[in-house]
């Protein structure tokens, strides 16, 4: 099972708060982190998820670099589209805040069948709108669990 | 100068008009006609350039096929990540009708300062809202000819 | 019917007259010219179809730029990716000269079932060695037609 | 530090063997297993890595499936571009056997400035030729961790 977690580069630090805490839970269940690899957002469910023992994939637009909690680095060179890959990638989606690169992925997720539960991002339909990381994360869990079990 | 008509494989027939009616007024301006290569939507438009003379340029997601109004045919085999391509391919995009796919088109478009102008399209902020094929084409080519010339 | 020409960026002039040559007859048949729309073999390509009269389509690794040769731009910003989309778009290819870029459009080109002409290129088995531009095309052309009246 | 291990989906038993062997290197190395996630050489490798204890990762073209030995699944969508993304998350390649989606990518990662290891694969010049498995993986780890500390 394979969980992303995708959001601003750039992010507040109430939004960094609820990614770290997302990410540390995510990685508490023994799920495997995805995410775009950059700062901000995804940088803060990595160094959650790697703080709780937990494994992260960073899956880069570009051939280098990388957030320092990294485990695996996907290096693609596909600019903007390797924000499918991070969507694909995942059995389910935790937006954090976000502009329109998240609503992109967003869009992706709901249109290739992946749930998404929301964290203060966009209201758009299909997201299913969570007041908490222990929210998202529970439901993605359970959600993804019964999925697989029909 | 490139413009990308976006929408649904499967549109309704106001839909078809719609971008019909946009394809045509492209063409007239003797302006290219991008889109995604498929049905609905993309067939109808690159139908309505093709009558009025114009060039039409089909971004598939596949290897082959496309539908046969096409001039010129980009096979890329990425899937998803071929709405992208479309969308960065183009100096202007007009979304007409549209569920996910689109909506994830618009997204990247808004993501890299491409203009879009809506036709009973998502209404996110930033979509250029117009109630006809004529206003939509009309204010897409006067906006990106003052883009060019400030 | 669409050809696609690949070599190095940085061409010698030989490689570059060779370009000019083959892009001038593909026009000549009325035939698309596809390219990887930078500048060497692929800018003499374009340069030699448009003095013919022909289309030329660059197909780019990045989100702007490319040669002035170019009648239509498809901006991908995939990269070393954009490799594969050349070679997929086109029913046959011919190769100038080239380095390891080449070499993996060439590979990608045989993988795929294109057949790949090259001039002064990689003598990698499946490769259909000419002796000239203009023997290059006219098998291009001829062999392709013949495979689509099969 | 990530090694990738290229090869044929359709492989010997003689191919099987050496990409298994590789595999169990690489891991034992402590060093992460790239590859295109499918059957032949990757199934191989990725069942020797797992077995040592190392972890792998695949990188699919499609959306779904993969061998049975994988620890992260990077679902693409891509298609043939997905070989691209093999190579560049490498920083040194071993290649056993292989046809020409093999040659793409050792013509890829010479391009990019990977060290590439063959093992009765392409004899393509700046492959460097090595007789057996323990060869290649241990060229390729002190190649690159010379590379590290220069």
């Amino acid at each position: 099972m394979q969980i992303a977690v995708i959001g601003p580069g750039k992010a507040t630090s109430q939004e960094c708060e609820a990614a770290y805490a997302t990410g540390r839970m995510i990685a508490g269940n023994g799920t495997l982190l995805v995410c775009g690899g950059h700062d901000g957002v995804m940088e803060a469910a990595c160094r959650g998820a790697q703080e709780a023992g937990g494994t992260t994939v960073g899956i880069l637009p570009g051939t280098e670099g990388g957030n320092p909690y990294l485990d695996i680095t996907i290096r693609t060179g596909l600019g903007h589209a390797r924000n499918v890959l991070v969507v694909l990638s995942a059995d389910a989606v935790i937006a954090v805040g976000g502009r329109y690169g998240t609503l992109s992925e967003i869009a992706t997720a709901l249109k290739t069948g992946r749930p998404v539960y929301g964290i203060h991002t966009w209201d758009i339909e299909g997201v299913i709108s969570c007041s908490s990381p222990e929210e998202a994360v529970t439901r993605a869990l359970n959600d993804t669990a019964r999925h697989r079990s029909a």
